[in-house]
């Protein structure tokens, strides 16, 4: 079964629907990766902080091993934590990304957050997360935006990464970034879900030719485990009658009423789910469309409620506001 | 009348209560200007864009020499045009506005919009727009805001501006900015009225020793003039049944109020009137004190609404995705 593909600026095709990495457990990553080759997925979605990347590439290397896939069969992500930003800092921690994951090349390597922290030497901790001392410091680093992207560009250039990206940039800082950007950012990776739809931003990334990636496309869902109040507070997509009455009307599950409704309008989605049934489901989100009608319900949920937001876990780093 | 002042991070002290140029007719701006310094304003908040500064700078110029004020009593704000945004267009113009104000230095210097357009020759059309030929056609420059604020700090270093500052900038780039920066914006210019109040900016501002002025304080007064469909959507301020509360308890104008709030919450203001008699209550408000929970009613009304966008006149620059 072949899956959709959008094709970046890069020049290169990226699987629309993929498996996100964000929290699955060490223990099981590799099973998980395997399975969800297994199941169809091309695409994985991980990153330095999740802490899972020596899994994930074990996983991969199996059902290559296998003959599952081919290494150009998949569309491997990962992305440049925090911590990495300075200029010097960017080509030894994407290599050690990549010798953690056992290839040599990213087909898509992202600016996680547009947050440059002090630097954590990988021998002291790693990932190092938000603080330079593992528990409340939170530092920051003078490396400019344009110091990391010019970095991210010669990984293009050395072939460490096909094409790059960022995730959780403003617009106004995106339209900075293009006025000094050799090469584009082939995509932006944002929380979009119905709770925060970000139509002017959308409106911006196309008219810039990037590509969009959706996460937590489930809303507050994907927060509950980490036990976010502001997830807590919001009435869950999953029981929310218009998503509900979607689902009802194809026959599919609330959950794949959120995908389609994300890869309908142009977006690429990066669920994940530890359960093999709900694994398939997820994938099986483009043999049904929703009506326009529908597609603007769901868009009228919005109420602009941001769930992953450093202002609210770190009382600083206000880069939403 | 000893008016309230604000400390600035370059040492310098503002004013807290300005007089705001925009909108102000070339006909009457000498007059009103002279009249506002009469009746007691030392802050004028001028613009390129505002097409009215020789007009603004006469105002001045017969006060001072009916020894009203001296050039030292007045703090005297002007703004950078997107238009000249490229390193070496900043020094030219701001010495062409320093010209047609008739003095020799501002005391405070703004980047209007984290927008850079193609330079667009005074000769050709001056002030400029949004546009490249006067009509529809938006272009922007390559120059990046690191470019445009390096050159704003060369205005301070060679004495053309005591201070420079930001205006319309959204929080990552503000994060960004203040990488590089050598000289810190003194001041953040915002839309700031109780339908868009942003408290994580001026948690942001706050903590970075930013001072924020608000501009439109009244709303979406400042904008019916101009038939923003958004304005004329919006159910007036001065009618809110919780600012027109405020003010009979306080005996003040439902202005009044709104200016109060703003100043109790620390921020500069700067609301225009053509009225004398209004003119003169928009300064009259040191003399009372809302109450915490009025304070607090007030900014309840926040629904994230803001009118001055480009993304809704021109339908690009999405400058607050």
């Amino acid at each position: 079964m072949a899956q959709p593909t959008i094709k970046l600026n890069s020049g290169h095709a990226m699987p629309q629907i993929g498996f996100g990495l964000w929290k699955v457990d060490n223990a099981t990553c590799a099973d998980t990766v395997y399975n969800a080759i297994k199941a169809g997925y091309r695409l994985f979605d991980g990153a330095c902080d999740y802490g899972n990347e020596k899994e994930a590439g074990e996983g991969v290397a199996r059902a290559i091993k296998d003959g599952l896939v081919k290494r150009e069969d998949l569309f491997l992500v990962s992305k440049l934590w925090n911590s990495f930003h300075d200029g010097e800092r960017v080509e030894p921690i994407c290599k050690r990304q990549l010798a953690d994951w056992g290839i040599d090349y990213f087909d898509l390597y992202i600016v996680h957050f547009p947050v440059a922290l002090k630097y954590v030497d990988p021998s002291v901790r790693y990932p190092p997360g938000w603080t330079v001392d593992g528990k409340n410091d939170v530092q920051q680093s003078s490396a400019s935006i344009q110091e990391t992207w010019t970095a991210m560009e010669s990984l293009v250039n050395k072939g460490y990464a096909k094409s790059i990206g960022i995730s959780n940039f403003q617009g106004s800082l995106i339209i900075d970034l293009l006025r000094y950007a050799k090469i584009r950012p082939a995509t932006l990776q944002i929380e979009h879900h119905p709770y925060l739809v970000q139509p002017t931003l959308l409106k911006l990334a196309e008219a810039e030719g990037i590509a969009v990636t959706a996460y937590s496309s489930f809303g507050p869902q994907s927060f509950l485990e980490l036990k976010f109040k502001s997830a807590e507070d919001a009435p869950l997509l999953f029981d929310h009658p218009t998503i509900v009455e979607v689902a009802k009307k194809h026959n599919k599950t609330p959950a794949q009423v959120l995908l389609r409704w994300a890869t309908q309008r142009g977006l690429a989605v990066i669920p994940k789910s530890n359960n093999p049934e709900r694994l398939k489901q997820n994938l099986a989100i483009t043999d049904f469309d929703i009506a326009q009608a529908d597609l603007d319900a769901i868009s009228g949920l919005d109420r602009n409620l941001r769930f992953n937001n450093p202002t609210d876990y770190l009382g600083t780093l206000h880069i939403f506001a």
